[in-house]
């Protein structure tokens, strides 16, 4: 295993795929750890805190990032030596919070913070594992599945956090759910009703067992998902997509530096984050130079509330990436069918997740921009191509299809796609006739409600337009009177830029006719004067339902804007904050615009929030066709014309010389 | 040529395709006008109204569509004798409008109205041609030409429709714009400033000329966009797409009837709104059978108002389907280009325009669904695949995208790409330091301002969700608070559904939270006892921001709200009136539903507003890289359970057995 980088190895495919060879390539110091990174920081914390007289969990370990300065100067002058490597460690050491500062040549740990505040780290897998044991061995709920005539060999336990309502004092506790098979290898839709079991991790106990009601089980049938085991009526066949020529990727592989087109990008992963995107740059073949876009980007939180207000449901309001962890929940991609064909895989850690991300070329049947002139027989038209980075991180029910995209044309694409399977709370009811309460979903199957629930993927991207000192500026289309008394026209509109000064002019909920917002470099402009900088192009952008003064919401309280602008500050990384589980809501972006800081003519940071409200419907049973949401960052006056303009158009490839 | 249907064209691409054969297909009362049936109603109008006394103009003939319940009959038993083929004619007639219904198999004029309103049909290519003609021939402008040391030779005129401000007498005219070409072949980035030039199209002569400043022509110079022409620093070059195999389209077409996976659906061609889907019905493997989804969708206006009110630009308020017809501006795709791989393109009457349409497999290698149990080493993942149909009107500069996709899961989705050539003015600035005026719009080039504007698209979308008698449903999320002493959460969530009783209910502007809209047939329920229906996924929802009494927002107030929903009446197929050109505002889908009618458990049309502001920047300088926006149509509750659950994973394919 290559040593150099944390994503290590590039697959083969059905199709032979170009083997990158990374070996000569040198380390960057925004890589991911590496494996014998990972075993080292393992070692030196080990001796720290020697395990014979401390009980100890790593709860996160990722690249503590190197200042911004740092990384740049390295950038400029790649052959010097790079910045120091270092870790940044969140243990749980004798039922304590330590964040750890690892210096992985000095072989030590140069930092060591006791945390004293409310929330907990990131959940382990043994943190999830060691409840559900609780639970299958917890004598009262195996008197429950024995009262249900249940087999407690065919129910499947899955662990949730329970958030803070109000409680002054709190401890480390989940929720356990479980659910039945027998009949089925879907684990999520046969829910066992009516049972609600706490368990506290750190006393390793059930602290809160209820039995409430007996439940009708919903039916095994029509659960199971798998091509092998469906029966008729089968769906309508289709045909696959062309395979690419053997070893066509499109693009270039250094290290974790991905060259494609006119971009550039390093790729990393984080356990908590999933994908990161770094120093994206675009080459301006006016300038004959690479320009700066994004420093940084990744999916900074994703909040997603259940609507239920019932006892075994109201704490279901989840944080993925903070309490889970979008990378830890990363799962190995399927080459042509995850990922079309010509897609380089790549495995990550310390996740060990084979083909946990892919890297491709994307051919939509769309037009990157056409013109027709008729009368004189000009037809111009360059069909879309664009880059593709792809992670699916699978939070137990849900998939998460996360896109970076990247096009010719400048723009960077953010697109998720919504899989996976529901969440269901098992109901007396077959049919909506018999319903007269409310039950907080909608009857997907029989005896089964799709929970109403709620998704919130906050962003942090750290665009540095042409350089650091960026400004925000929000462009307001006003309607204006026509004043010339010879014009019977009576009305137009036209723009007013507003620069935010501080963070409070950034806060933006983005309704009806909404300003433009951009970021850009004041300090830089066009040959015409323009200054030069990226717009937001926003999705939906559903905004939170949920009461402001409401506990979860208070903990979400990011989600209250769909834009925010920060001064870059490395320790804001995470819109929840550090400490996510049973958080009180006192480290979030929220609070820490409070301070209302300067942001005009600085490093800055925008987060953004896509929303959506999921009403379900029987559609998404038993597993749901992608809703895909997403937004884009545009360059506007970033170029002095289209960057796309001398794009040569490509040749065509024949089937000719095949056989079938 | 084939007789039997208007779209009658499959052409060969640069690899073979399949070639459809329609000879033996019958022909279907909602195809288009065929050729000899244009021929056959011109042959009876010059009858009726004989040439050698009369002055006589087609300005609009296309398809006089049978009453719904006659092609539902038909379609009931499809060997049964079709409805009469009629025809639907606009001329002008000795300088008045006249409407007439041509009846094919009679033989005759059915019917011949007078119209005696303020507005005027759409034009024609000789309307346009001729106030050109007038232009380039007008001594004053000639003279301007001189003054200006300019070559008349290299001048290229269009022509623009003027609206409607307020006079109580108006007549027909046209404004003619004017480029200067003299090294570029972009006819509209080189404005010939400060001239007005306004023609009477019936007195054919020029009307108001003035010639009030010499404004510096922009340089030709950066505005070719031809490959052919294009000098470095060249931009990247991009593989292209890979080719299905010789012969794979994917679909099947029996006449107009397209047939593809789960769906199946009528395509047409009208010279004013460009291409119709009718009939669309998707096959229910649970039920054996096809389900009745969309009766008829097209585009029915298309507004695009400039923000420039001053004297030459004030007027430039465009409605592009009524106005110009958005099939009269049909351009030929080029193939894997405009349309990727196993396109089959069609030919379209009466503008006689070769590939004017592409039906296309489309793999976007996006996923249709997928679940991961990485416990139980369980992976299924479908990849995306959908139909599209797509055609671009290349309305002067502008080129805009038309797509219709249809997608497995029941979804359609509408999506419009924007790009061409911007509308621009000519003005004395090289660097936006020396503009100390409002200018309207962006510096994008020396000299040139990409004027602010808006695009509004209003599609007719009459869903027939499992029969006529549908309802309007809109589903509110509304906030409450818990009640239950014993839970401390505060908030939740949960819908309530509104049905739309008159035409008041619904209208709906969509800003922050809107309700989601649903179109459910109340008669129909599945097992569970949901009402089956669609849901509107709204795209960008841009609202005008022209003031709601200004002439052309009068003329555009259809657009005054992104949803209405009307009961279907075959008459109102265009929302802003039969007669736009001039028009006053008395005919538009605003005043219609003034009558407030009932449209519940009804034969339902909802009308849906995609709108966008564009404040241009320079890289849509010389041409647009394309702008999508969109929205779908998604089945909720219209399944029993996901349609694309049993889809069968495709055989993928391999270039093993090819030579490069």
């Amino acid at each position: 295993m290559n040593d150099k980088h944390a994503i290590v190895k590039v697959r083969r495919l059905v199709e032979p795929v170009q083997q990158t060879s990374m070996e000569f390539s040198k380390p960057h110091p925004l890589d991911s750890l590496t494996p014998s990174e990972f075993l080292r920081v393992r070692a030196i914390v080990n001796q720290f805190y020697p395990t014979f007289n401390h009980k100890l969990s790593f709860q996160y370990v990722g690249l503590e990032e190197p200042d911004k300065h740092v990384v740049k100067s390295w950038l400029s002058e790649p052959s010097s030596q790079p910045p120091p490597r270092q870790a940044f460690v969140i243990l749980t050491l004798d039922l304590q919070t330590h964040e750890l500062i690892v210096d992985l040549s000095r072989r030590s740990v140069v930092s060591d913070k006791l945390y004293r505040g409310f929330g907990y780290p990131t959940l382990t897998a043994q943190d999830q594992e060691a409840v559900v044991d609780l639970a299958l061995k917890h004598g009262p709920f195996l008197e429950s599945i024995r009262r249900r005539g249940l087999d407690i060999s065919e129910v499947a336990c899955f662990s949730q956090t329970i958030g803070w309502y109000g409680k002054v004092k709190t401890n480390r506790q989940l929720k356990v759910r479980c659910n039945y098979l027998n009949g089925t290898v879907n684990k999520y839709l046969r829910p066992i009703g009516g049972i609600t079991i706490v368990a506290d991790i750190e006393q390793m106990k059930i602290s809160e067992y209820v039995d409430k009601a007996m439940i009708p089980l919903p039916k095994a049938e029509g659960t199971d998902y798998r091509a092998s085991t469906i029966t008729p009526p089968f769906g309508p066949r289709f045909n696959a997509a062309p395979p690419k020529p053997p070893g066509q990727t499109g693009f270039k592989l250094d290290g974790n530096v991905v060259s494609w087109g006119n971009w550039k990008f390093h790729l990393a992963f984080d356990a908590r984050v999933g994908p990161v995107i770094s120093l994206a740059s675009i080459y301006d073949a006016e300038k004959k130079s690479y320009r700066q876009v994004m420093y940084r980007s990744y999916i900074s939180e994703l909040f997603v509330p259940y609507q239920d207000p019932t006892e075994g449901w109201y704490r279901t309001t989840i944080f993925n990436s903070g309490e889970y962890g979008l990378g830890n929940f990363a799962v190995p991609l399927e080459p042509l069918n995850d990922c079309p064909s010509g897609a380089v895989f790549v495995d990550v850690k310390p996740v060990q997740v084979q083909d946990a991300m892919c890297i491709f070329e994307r051919h939509t049947g769309d037009v990157m921009w056409r013109h027709s002139d008729v009368e004189r027989k000009i037809r111009e038209t360059r069909p879309d191509i664009s880059i593709v980075v792809r992670m699916v991180s699978t939070v137990a029910n849900y998939d998460y299809i996360l896109d970076w995209e990247f096009k010719p044309t400048g723009s960077i694409k953010f697109l998720i796609g919504l899989t996976g399977v529901l969440e269901v709370k098992a109901v007396p009811y077959t049919n909506t006739d018999q319903i007269k309460e409310e039950v907080y979903g909608t009857l997907v199957a029989g005896n089964t409600i799709g929970v109403s629930h709620d998704h919130f993927l906050t962003y942090h991207l750290d665009l540095d337009i042409d350089g650091d000192a960026n400004s925000f500026v929000k462009t307001r289309l006003i309607t204006k009177r026509v004043k010339d008394k010879n014009i019977p026209r009576k009305s137009y509109w036209n723009v007013e830029h507003e620069i935010a000064k501080t963070e409070s002019d950034a806060k933006i909920q983005i309704g009806l006719n909404p300003p433009e917002l951009l970021v850009v470099n004041p300090n830089k402009e066009t040959k015409l004067g323009n200054n030069v900088g990226y717009r937001l192009v926003p999705g939906s952008a559903a905004m939170p339902l949920l009461t402001i003064d409401d506990f979860p919401q208070i903990r979400a309280a990011f989600t209250n804007n769909n834009v925010w602008v920060t001064p870059y500050n490395k320790s804001e990384k995470w819109a929840g904050g550090r400490f996510v589980d049973r958080s009180r809501g006192d480290d979030t972006l929220a609070v820490w615009t409070e301070k209302n800081r300067r942001i005009e003519n600085k490093d800055i940071v925008m987060w953004y929030t896509v929303g959506f409200h999921h009403v379900t419907c029987q559609e998404d049973f038993p597993v749901m066709p992608t809703l895909s949401v997403g937004f884009e960052l545009k360059p506007t006056n970033f170029f002095e014309y289209s960057p796309v303009l001398k794009t040569v158009p490509p040749q065509h490839l024949s089937w000719a010389n095949c056989t079938k």
